[in-house]
């Protein structure tokens, strides 16, 4: 039950992006520089005191983000643009907040989330530009995508995909997700691979690329993804993508989520 | 007068891409990593003995290149796609060969070269993107691209650069030159800046670009271009523009000087 002193903090969305290179992932570890842990040292310094960051969800070691979405309670309210400068002044700058708004106190940045979007980059040609190398999966087999877009077809939907995560041994409440895009474009060398749902599990994006590529590259008949949900085991014909080439994209909020504060 | 062991060494033109920000520039320098060194080493692993490399010109300290053009004489014949494999086993990541073609004795990346085109790449806007920041030069304050263009206009054609050259102590047989080309694109936040000519003064690409900066924030008249080239005096009104931003896009030979090798 939030105290009357808590109910009055004001909310701030912040709409960050990183490069992901250099920290062990989103999450707070002893020890570790994480994304989460930067931005709650810069909040704490401009703040005065601590201040707790909940994010959409975690994103691993080396991923990036274009639109990772959290949430903070400060001490005082801001004018977006003085908080999004005065940030951005003690945050590094392989972290920045691209954009802050004021959010009605039940607004939250995981609950709230409707819907999350990925965007897995990969360069498909034998030689990898070098100013690209830490923002793209470099693959040199040339990919196939008319039957990477067969298999992820056979994805899309509501499935459990219990063959499509990382760790099945950690408790999660269910395997089952509703998996409302999955569709790969190619602008030259460059292949896109986009995943949208309302949620995702442990490493899943990953693993629907790993299976893609493989069967982009010959390795797997497009017809063996339909087989490989209904196992729902993970096994070795899944492996797990690189970080470096995944970005969470954007994350998706209701329009009453996001009304303004009063 | 080349001897007739050394006319037999087969010649080949490597065409290289490279992120400048781990180097003291192109040119080999005793205790610092240069891009030139490291392809000097690359190469003696793969020929067993050392190999000269001659590029068509320096770059600085933090300047990158997507089609930086060097040539070295190898002990025996390389299949191109086989040097190109090898070469890009042996060189780290940020350094890559992108194209290697064998080329007639008389071929040289310098004295051959009849054009060079550089680009400024800037991020005009509030925020850097994370992703982008090692390669593009941010400038907050939103520029005219309009003025920008008038000021460009003035400096277009054949005259004594000596105001747009960092070093004019340095000896150098004339300060003039023929630019032959100075374009400015805007693509949303994005700005370039496309210079090219025969050949460049020590910083000029930089130094244009200073001005250039300066004259789209407003705090130069773009009228004033004309008048800074013809006082051929470097002063503080030309400041030169940060490395990071700047590629050596590519260079261009004549077809006589790139015909195959016998």
């Amino acid at each position: 039950m939030p105290t009357a002193h808590q109910q009055s903090l004001p909310r701030y969305k912040l709409t960050l992006a990183y490069d992901g290179a250099a920290y062990a992932g989103w999450q707070v570890q002893p020890g570790h520089r994480t994304i989460q842990g930067e931005l709650e040292n810069a909040l704490a310094t401009l703040a005065g005191s601590t201040v707790k960051v909940h994010g959409s969800g975690r994103t691993d070691q080396g991923v990036h983000a274009a639109g990772q979405v959290a949430h903070a309670d400060l001490p005082r309210a801001w004018l977006p643009r003085d908080l999004r400068r005065t940030l951005n002044a003690l945050l590094p700058p392989d972290i920045r907040l691209l954009n802050a708004s004021r959010v009605k106190g039940d607004f939250h940045a995981r609950r709230s989330a409707v819907s999350k979007e990925y965007r897995y980059l990969i360069w498909n040609d034998e030689v990898m530009p070098p100013c690209l190398r830490l923002y793209r999966t470099h693959i040199r087999v040339p990919l196939a995508v008319p039957v990477m877009r067969a298999a992820a077809a056979a994805l899309v939907g509501h499935h459990d995909f219990a063959s499509f995560t990382a760790n099945p041994n950690r408790p999660v409440e269910s395997t089952v997700r509703h998996l409302t895009r999955l569709s790969i474009r190619r602008h030259g060398k460059e292949i896109t691979i986009i995943a949208r749902s309302e949620g995702f599990l442990y490493k899943m994006v990953r693993s629907l690329v790993g299976l893609l590529i493989r069967v982009g590259s010959g390795a797997v008949p497009p017809a063996e993804a339909k087989a490989i949900l209904r196992s729902r085991e993970r096994t070795a014909r899944v492996p797990t993508a690189p970080p470096e080439g995944l970005f969470l994209w954007r994350v998706q909020y209701t329009r009453r989520s996001l009304s303004p504060a009063s």
